[in-house]
C-alpha cells in the first residue's frame, strides 16, 4: 500500500512517498519558491542522488501536477498509474476547534477547513490550495487531512482559555491551539515503545527543538498542555521568535512608535526579528550561535542561556502539573543534534528525578537512545520525529476505518 | 522613633505612623479621589475608631498638607511636632534599572526616578508629587525611597531579558522588572525566622495573590525569576488581568478590529476587562467569583479553575529552577484569606514534596502558620504580609546607615 503525503507552504509543496509494507519512503522532494520568477524542485528516490532543477511554477496546482507526473516518468518514476497511491494525507497547520483528528476529506470538511482560515492565514490557504490540486490531479484517490493541532484537542478548558473576555473565545476563536501535534505524537508513541509500556500507563514530557520549538505535557497518552498558543508565537524562546513576552510591552510600542500600530509589523517583530536572532544580532540558528559561544560572543551566549532557561521553565511546570513524569523526550533539529543544549536544559534538575548521562548525550547519533543515568528517576530519551511518516500512519488508519 | 510611611497612587494618598520601638502602628488613613469634586479622608489611631470625611483636595500636596495638620491637631492629633518624625518612607512601584535598594532621597534621586516616568506612566509621577509635596510640609526630615522592584533585581540577565531585539532593552528598557519586592521580601524573611533558619540557607517561592498577583522564586534570599514582567501585567490570571497570554492576540485584534490599534485600548483589554472578571463576566473579586462557584456559575468555576491552574504552573516552574524548595509562601489577599484557592492550587503536587493539611488550611486565623502536612517535605506557609512595616524597617535602616 502506498501513500502520498504532501505538505504544502505559502509557497512551497513538499512531498513522501511511501510504501507502508515496512514503511518505507520511495519517493520525496520539495518545490520552492512557486510563484516567483525562479522555482526549485529538488527530488529523490530511494537509493539515487538528489536532483535539483529550476522550473517554473506559477502556483499549487502548477507544484502537484509537476510532481505526480514526475512520480509516473516511465524511466525515473515510482508508481506506473495514479491508482497504485491509496490514499493522499495532507499535512494542515490548523484545525481550529472543528478538527480533533484526522479526518477524510469531504465537501463539508473542506468548507471547514476554509473557516479557519482567519485563523491560519498564512498556512490554511495554500494547504487548501493544495488539497484542490491533488484532487483535480489524482482524480477518486482519497485524501485525508491531520492537524498539527489535532493532538492537544484533548486539552481541559482551564488550560487552553485565556483570561480575556469570554467573547473573544466566542466571537474569535481565540484560545490556544497548540502545533507541532503529529511530531509529539509520534514521539510519544515511540516513547512508550522504547519504554516497554502502554502509553496510557506514562506521564510525558516532549521537548520539539527545531526553528519553531513546543513543549508538551502528555498524561497517559492525551496532551494536557503545551507551550504554543493561538499562534505558534508564545513558549519557548525560538529561532527567530520570541516566545513568551509581557504582552503590555506592544501596547507600549504601539505608544511610543506609530509604525507599530499595525498588526502585521508587530508580528513581523516578534515571529521574524526576535528569538536567538534579536538577542545575538548574529543569527536564528543553535548551530551558528554555538559556535559564537564558543568563541567567547557574549551575545550568543546570552541567547543561548535565554533558550534552553526557557524550556527548563516549561520541562519544571509540566513535571508539577503530572505531578512526575516517566519520561523527557528530545526531538527536531536542536533536540536531536545539540547535546550542549540538552545538556544545559537538563542541568541542577535532580530534584525533579532527571539526571543526564553527559558522556551518553555527548555520544553523535542519530538513532533512538536513552542519555539519562541508570540511577536517573525520569529516562531521558532522544528520538528523531518524523512527521511524515506519521501523517501516513494516519491517513492509512483513516482510510482503512472507513 | 516614629516613622511615616507614604504610598501615592494617581489619586490618592495612603499613610502609616510607626513607633519603630514595638514596630507598632499609631495613625494610619487615606484620601481617596484627589481632584474629584469629592474627595474622601478615612483616617484612625490606634485604639479609636476609624472617622470618614468628605474634604475638598485638588492635588497631592493639598493631600500631604491636610494629612500632616491632622498628624499634629492638638486633640485627636499623634505628635506634637514634625520633629518627632525620624524618616519618611515612599512606597515607590518602579526604580527601573537604577534602583536595586532602597535610597535617602538626594536631588539625583529625585531626577533618577524622573527618569523612570516612561516606564511607569500611572505611578512614578504621582509619587514624585508626594515627595515633592512632603519635602515642602516637612521640611528637613529625611525621605526614603523604597520600590517595589528592587528586590528583583539579583535576577540574572538570562531571566530578565525578553527575547525580542536587543536595541529594545538598550533603548527602551524592556526587560522584566518585577513587582510586589517589597511584600515578597517581608514574607521571605518571615518564612526563615518561622523556619528558624538562615534566608541564606533557604529555597522559597513567595505567591503575592491579591487583585495583582506575583509569584518569586527565591534562592538564598536572592530572586531569582518571577511572574510580573515589563509591567505589572503577566504572569497568573488576576482579578482583571489576564496574565500571560500569546502576545500575536494583540496582533490579530489589530487587524481585525481598528479600535485596538491603539496601547490605552490594549491595556485597558488586559488590565481592566480580562482575568478573573473577563472569563466569569460576573467580578474580579475572589469572593463573588467562590460564592459563585458554589452556587454552580460554569463560567465562574471556569475562572477559578484558570486562576488556581495559572499559579499551580508557575510553583512547578519554580521548583525546577530553584531544584526544590523549603518552603512555598501564600500571602496577600487571596493567598492568606481564600482556602479553597490554596487547596486547589497544592492539589496533586506530591511529585514536588508539597501536601497540604487540608483540614489545618480550612480554620480561619489572621496569623502566620504553617498548613502543610507533618510528612510534606516542602513547609506550606501562610504569612500576612506587611507592606508598609517593611517599608518603615527599610526607611529606618537606611536613614541609621547614613
Amino acid at each position: 500500500m502506498k501513500v502520498l503525503v504532501v505538505n504544502c507552504g505559502s509557497s512551497s509543496v513538499k512531498y513522501t512517498l511511501f510504501d507502508m509494507d515496512g514503511e518505507k519512503k520511495i519517493a520525496w522532494g520539495i518545490i520552492e519558491c512557486i510563484g516567483l520568477p525562479e522555482a526549485y524542485y529538488k527530488r529523490q528516490t530511494s537509493g539515487t542522488e538528489e536532483k535539483k532543477d529550476s522550473v517554473k511554477v506559477t502556483n499549487h496546482t502548477e507544484a502537484v501536477e509537476l510532481i505526480i507526473k514526475n512520480l509516473l516518468d516511465k524511466k525515473t518514476g515510482s508508481i506506473n498509474n495514479i491508482d497504485e497511491i491509496s490514499v493522499v494525507g495532507h499535512r494542515i497547520v490548523h484545525g481550529g476547534e472543528k478538527f480533533s483528528k484526522p479526518v477524510l476529506v469531504t465537501p463539508e470538511v473542506k468548507e471547514g477547513l476554509k473557516s479557519c482560515f482567519a485563523i491560519a492565514p498564512l498556512h490554511n490557504p495554500a494547504h487548501y490550495a493544495g488539497i484542490v490540486a491533488v484532487e483535480k490531479m489524482l482524480p477518486g484517490i482519497p485524501s485525508v487531512l491531520v492537524f498539527d493541532t489535532a493532538f492537544h484537542q484533548t486539552m481541559p478548558d482551564y488550560a487552553y482559555m485565556y483570561a480575556l473576555p469570554y467573547e473573544l473565545y466566542e466571537k474569535d476563536h481565540i484560545r490556544k491551539y497548540g502545533f507541532h501535534g503529529t511530531s509529539h505524537n509520534y514521539v510519544s508513541q515511540r516513547a512508550a515503545a522504547m519504554l516497554g509500556k502502554p502509553i496510557g500507563e506514562l506521564n510525558l514530557i516532549t521537548a520539539h527543538l527545531g526553528n519553531g520549538s513546543s513543549i508538551t505535557a502528555i498524561q497517559k497518552g492525551k496532551v494536557i498542555d503545551t507551550s504554543m498558543g493561538f499562534t505558534p508565537l508564545p513558549g519557548v524562546v525560538m529561532g527567530t521568535r520570541c516566545g513568551d513576552i509581557d504582552p503590555a510591552i506592544i501596547a507600549y510600542l504601539m505608544d511610543e512608535y506609530p509604525q507599530y500600530r499595525d498588526g502585521a509589523t508587530i508580528n513581523n517583530l516578534m515571529n521574524k526579528k526576535s528569538g536567538l536572532y534579536g538577542i545575538s544580532g548574529l543569527s536564528g540558528d543553535m548551530r551558528t550561535i554555538v559556535k559564537a559561544v564558543a568563541a567567547g560572543n557574549k551575545k550568543a551566549k546570552l541567547a543561548f542561556d535565554m533558550l534552553t532557561y526557557s524550556v527548563k521553565k516549561y520541562i519544571s511546570s509540566y513535571f508539577g502539573l503530572l505531578n512526575g513524569i516517566d519520561a523527557l523526550v528530545f526531538t527536531a533539529g536542536i533536540g536531536e543534534n545539540s547535546p550542549s543544549v540538552r545538556e544545559k536544559i537538563c542541568e541542577n534538575l535532580s530534584a525533579l528525578g532527571i539526571e543526564m548521562d553527559v558522556a551518553e548525550n555527548n555520544e553523535p547519533s542519530g538513532e533512538e537512545r536513552v542519555v539519562s543515568t541508570a540511577k536517573s528517576k525520569v529516562k531521558i530519551l532522544i528520538i528523531p520525529t518524523n512527521e511524515e511518516l506519521m501523517i501516513a500512519r494516519e491517513s492509512k488508519k483513516v482510510l482503512s476505518n472507513g
